[in-house]
């Protein structure tokens, strides 16, 4: 009878385990969704450093994430603030756990890539993305999901990381495509010139491969799905499935009622912002709220990026600051809004939404300083940017010696 | 003792929804496979606009089916024709369900969109995006799946869907392409001229992920996998793999035959076929039977195709009348020949195959007919085509107002 | 009492089939990326001829496998050589074993179709990839993977296949490009000239899709989830992920200190060179052994790629000899080297390192026998090579008829 009972309990460890790396597997394969997007919205002579920037991201913080990022984020608290330290995480049976955190940890770092597409420095870019893999990331991710942090311990709520980790890299982003500065051309006279991406097409199958690897990277958070478990994470899934969409919708007749067209890179950005904005609240919400949550940000995101690009004048080739940072903002204020248990909207008061608006900040400026600290320091030594020749000339050639289309005739620009 | 039976219950359940959703998320792949296929297949000049298609299908699909389409397909049986309507589907623990089937009706709403590509009005094909999802497909889906339909009563087997989603889709193609008429130039002097696609390896890409998908989607449509139900989906898998294998085989060899050259894009729509056709079988017949109806539709896919283009003159630029309507209607006869149960070489005698006839004709005559009222009014309304100016220069433009490869040289055509 | 144990070891037989199968369709999903970095490695002429024979390997496969090739690998042993003929494997309730083995079996053959690419008749490779199929990968698969085989017997250790897959698909690959011959233009005075692929973009695609579906390939050859093996199921995903990882920063690093820049197209390789090492070793070594497997076969898939290059002046599109031969068999060699129990440095003496080298000389033997003997004939009588008019004008055009992508303007080359 006892070995009865542990019998079931194995097998419950097994479905949750088999889940996770399902799950992850899934969260993996958004690295071929973020490559396709960034190099899909941008020009043609730069897409082998992007594929090699997003190839990097994941090889780092696999290396990254073991060799010390898991400790800081996972290891026992010290100050609500941080994970113990040690090197070569190996406790065994936590391998799946080890995954899963990984392939999460490397979509953070590959957020910024696109941000600061065609014109940074290759170099530059590996050890920024390295400092995100073990320091950054791991230290904000801490707060709230290692069960100890200051921010769990205000009540927080950020079930899959709008917050943790997409605001994490739209912030970091915000304050790379600052440094960084505009690619030469898209400001004249004060101007924004649009510049368009050379394959719409595959930015498409990018955002249709990360709306795949959303559900694991939602339906995975829940790192269970045995006994009452699967009841939650089917709900994540259709909750998640249902801000994609109407995050889509929004941003399509957004912008049809704004330029008299349905913008086709507006509408795939809306599908993200969706998907970013309900990850936070995607196990706390119900499907009206995760619509909302959907619908709000299919509209911000049309308006963040204007405004970022011609407002602010900060050039993000794939608007990832407003994709990640802005929704993910926004989208962990809605769990305040539309938590079904807690949220304003549904009689729970302002507890949970300044709860929220804790995280939301406490992350932004973590997020904004320590990469502001990196980046100045990578200014000052290794630099952040390509030469003009090199830009003009385009990544591919200068820094890595070779043409991703060589058989195509291509247009200057 | 109690508690235990329950707890093996639970894991059962467990198991079998967790198999859902991983199959659900692989058929929402499908629609990267449907979009690289239609787009892969047609001119560069309307990729954005196929896109977009694409993806409303199934932006659109999720809401409309949550809102109201789940609930006419599978709420309380009404006259064997219908389920109960009711708004906002929300039972609790069934939201496994609403995904998996979401994902389905996005299906039969996406093959529409190729068979009239490069010539629709956006608009119009969005109104009957959202008729197809909220009332053709779940209205002729209430027949067979529900369980109370009138076509279950009559024993008519379509397992996951060669009828109920793919000849659904396939026939209201039909009406579609015909009130649409050719896209211009495709019949000079009534004669047929090939407009080729502009990126096969696309389109092939797409067909290696519809048949990923078609794992999802067949084996999926068990609906479980605990206990005997393992075998069975295993056995689908099986079937569904040999069957688009043959499809390929049967429609290479056939090209090559009638024109001296093994020909890649019928050999593609020979994987479609196959795995169209044993879609309504896969899971009555055996390896030989699936092998026989992989070969059967991919030699007929060809001749399908020839016929419509040539003979009926119908303008149908990704084949889907021959792959989806004409393979899923005799994919679905065939469950009435080969079942090892009840098919005619099976020594089952006509019964079967009987029911199956009635199946394929009434499901036929819904989508004919609804699809055909749904347009006839979008036509006097609000029009089914784009301008000539707007056709010849491509829809991308006109539609949406960008390109889809702007660094790219391209031939006029 | 006893019908709940039933239940349990039931529940335990559906955990095993069902990673089974999602592993499979995983490892199914390799063929898309196969497909992929065999084409954007090569140029746009021959991206149909590549699309086929990719697609035939697997349609091929799926109905050899099942006609033969299964029988011969798994059915009841003869002389520790080979397994019991028998025609269409149809053992009720082994369908799942069928599946994962067939997408195995069809990985192999895949392999040498990029090593001959660009000038070998289409007709031929049909012929030697079912050969392939339904007799040399299934032989010496026996010997490893039967249980009863001589090298099973020897304590060879192979656990998902860098020699019983990789390495007989590299050493095939070697005899056949020897054998065909290289591509015009490929050398010239004595010099190698390189022949840049057409579409990094999309080989760079096939590189993620191939590291999805290994995490299917290493952690599926566990056969089964349930119990303990779900601990060996993470470890093994781990191990893989770390090897695929160390593989693309050793090759990244080491062409960056050859030849100034880091080498994207080598960077690629690195990722496959590391993901074939470890898939030997995957459940036999540690992290550590892992990223030291990945490190080795990053760097040598460089310098064999130049060797056979430069030195040996075999032309090898896409490095298929290097990647899966040599990286296999270094891999499977580094088993007797870095396992936990057994390795050399780990204090296991010469012996496991001794029963690997046989493994790796027997299955090489046999591949390099079987692969030049099958040749031998086809050249002697169909002939391997299309006619030179055919190669330079491109083996679309000749071979199928049509052209990859007719809208874009391409350069002659």
């Amino acid at each position: 009878m006892e070995e009865i009972v542990k019998n079931i309990a194995d097998i419950n460890g097994v479905l949750d385990i088999m889940w996770i790396l399902i799950a992850g597997a899934l969260v993996f394969f958004m690295q071929a969704g973020f490559t396709l997007v960034e190099t899909g919205f941008t020009r043609s002579k730069n897409t082998i450093n992007i594929i090699m920037k997003n190839l990097m991201d994941f090889c780092i913080g696999s290396v990254g994430f073991w060799l010390i990022g898991y400790a800081l984020m996972y290891g026992d608290d010290i100050g609500s603030f941080i994970g113990t330290p040690s090197l070569f995480f190996n406790t065994a049976g936590e391998m799946h756990n080890l995954f899963f955190q990984t392939v999460f940890c490397a979509t953070a770092a590959t957020i910024v890539s696109g941000a600061i597409a065609e014109r940074t420095k290759f170099t530059t870019y590996l050890v920024f993305s390295l400092l995100m893999t073990v320091l950054i990331y791991p230290v904000s991710g801490h707060w709230v999901w290692q069960g100890d942090g200051w921010l769990t311990k205000l009540g927080f709520i950020d079930f899959a990381g709008s917050s943790v980790v997409h605001s994490v890299g739209g912030w970091a982003s915000l304050v790379a495509a600052i440094m960084v500065g505009p690619r030469i051309g898209k400001y004249t006279n004060g101007k924004s010139n649009a510049i368009p991406g050379h394959s719409i097409l595959l930015g498409a199958l990018g955002v249709f491969i990360l709306w795949l690897g959303w559900y694991g990277f939602n339906g995975g958070s829940q790192l269970a799905i045995s006994g009452e478990n699967v009841t939650a994470v089917s709900n994540v899934i259709i909750t998640t499935n249902l801000a994609g969409a109407a995050g889509a919708l929004a941003a399509m007749f957004y912008t049809w009622l704004r330029y008299g067209k349905p913008d086709a890179s507006m509408t795939l950005n809306g599908v993200l912002a969706g998907l970013v904005g309900v990850t936070a609240g995607c196990a706390a919400v119900d499907n009206f709220g995760a619509t909302a949550i959907g619908l709000i940000c299919g509209i911000l995101v049309v308006v963040s990026i204007e405004f970022v690009d011609k407002k602010l004048k900060v050039d993000d080739p794939v608007g990832a600051v407003s994709v990640h940072g802005v929704c993910g903002a926004v989208g962990t204020l809605c769990v305040g809004l539309f938590a079904t248990d807690g949220g304003l909207f549904y009689g729970g008061g302002f507890g949970q939404l300044g709860a929220q608006a804790a995280g939301v900040f406490g992350i932004g400026a973590w997020a904004v300083a320590t990469s502001f600290v990196v980046l100045f320091i990578l200014k000052k030594t290794m630099g952040l940017r390509v030469s003009e020749k090199e830009e003009v000339e385009g990544l591919d050639i200068h820094e890595h010696g070779m043409e991703a289309y060589p058989d195509f005739r291509l247009n200057e620009h």
